[in-house]
């Protein structure tokens, strides 16, 4: 089934707690050689006809308008999945 | 900053309500072309060195054992960013 894949992460410049306690849990477990953890968001759009360029211009849109918080996400990512 | 990125979905077998709402909310805007909507998680393991494919393994087990839910939940995807 056609796909378009939004990825949508905390920015940079903010801190995520969740993340930030999934990598102390993955430190007691003895994981240091991961030195932070982000948790974002992935979200996928389906289609029951192939996507077109057009469907993705429109995807970007609906992911920075709709599925992500302009003021605390970045949407990193949009891609299709045919 | 080298990343390996873990991407988590709920089951297909599932249903996803808040992807169900998302869906609902993008028809209710015209939307119609997108069929279904399904939301995950994005995960980002960071490293201060180039990760190797032992880091990728080791990952991919992580985001089977501890970053998903193996009853609800399916890992769709394990890759690097170097």
């Amino acid at each position: 089934m056609p796909k378009i894949i939004v990825e949508v992460m905390p920015k940079e410049v903010l801190l995520d707690p969740a993340g930030k306690s999934v990598n102390n849990a993955l430190h007691r477990s003895g994981h240091n050689e991961i030195t932070a953890v982000r948790i974002g968001k992935r979200i996928e759009l389906h289609f029951d006809r192939p996507v077109t360029d057009a469907d993705l211009a429109e995807a970007q849109k609906i992911g920075e308008n709709f599925l992500s918080n302009a003021v605390i996400e970045d949407v990193v990512s949009v891609t299709v999945q045919n």
